[in-house]
């Protein structure tokens, strides 16, 4: 039997063991976020509507320059859909921060940077640069979506 | 004294308090942060500077179309200065949705209605609309001021 004096030390391992724990579903939540912009990246470089729109949740809310507000998985397909008939892009992602705010919501902000083609007709690609503020929310699966998401242009880099 | 069989009543009467208690806080919270929104919206409308960095967290981030992110109190005052020189505002906020994340955590998302006319040259006012996400912060004196702000130019209504 443990001595009632060690009793503390004991609390004090278990919250110990406890805050690693937390730290380490929090590295798990982070990693899995940024796997989750990544294959966003992958799906918009490829002009892949029906990848991308799986990565939002359902109510997802995307937020682009001079468009109103697409809500929704159907008024996201679309808006994609159109998107990938005008343009093609090929940009580089790059986490500038991210937040876990509550156990099932994050923040990332983001800049990307690369370059756009008009599709139709085809002219050559041009540098572009933007900025990105996402909420990601964790689904019941554990899979971190794409809740909300609003971007703008930026100066590119060079 | 209370009998036995009164205790999970009493209890659950308990609890229902601290719901209520809950659901208070954070209306005042949200509250507090349309309130904050206000002021925005109002020193805006003013090209009012060192009140808009005021509504703004020391490390706050503005994400304006076809900018750089302006991070922290001195870029925000010289970016909005530059914008105040070059036009003046009249806009309408209106919250699309405001959700407490944690205790000092909010995201909102709001779309503005109103006009925009050039300062010098002078020139009409033009109908503009855009789209807004923020994430708030609450400080340690209870104010929520902005720490993240993204928007974009939307079609105007009519």
């Amino acid at each position: 039997m443990f001595k009632a004096n060690y009793i503390p030390v004991l609390f004090s391992l278990l919250m110990a063991t406890g805050n690693f724990a937390y730290a380490d579903a929090a590295e798990n939540d982070k990693t899995a976020i940024t796997q989750t912009l990544k294959q966003y990246e992958d799906a918009l470089n490829h002009s892949n509507t029906e990848k991308i729109v799986s990565l939002y949740t359902q109510d997802g809310i995307q937020m682009s320059p001079d468009q109103p507000a697409f809500i929704g998985t159907d008024a996201l397909r679309s808006a994609y859909e159109h998107t990938f008939k005008q343009i093609k892009l090929n940009l580089a992602f790059t986490t500038e921060e991210l937040e876990l705010l509550n156990e099932h919501t994050a923040m990332l902000r983001s800049r990307s940077d690369g370059a756009i083609a008009v599709v139709n007709p085809e002219t050559p690609a041009k540098a572009a640069a933007f900025k990105e503020l996402f909420i990601f929310k964790k689904q019941t699966n554990g899979e971190w979506k794409i809740s909300r998401y609003s971007f703008n242009f930026q100066p590119t880099k060079n």
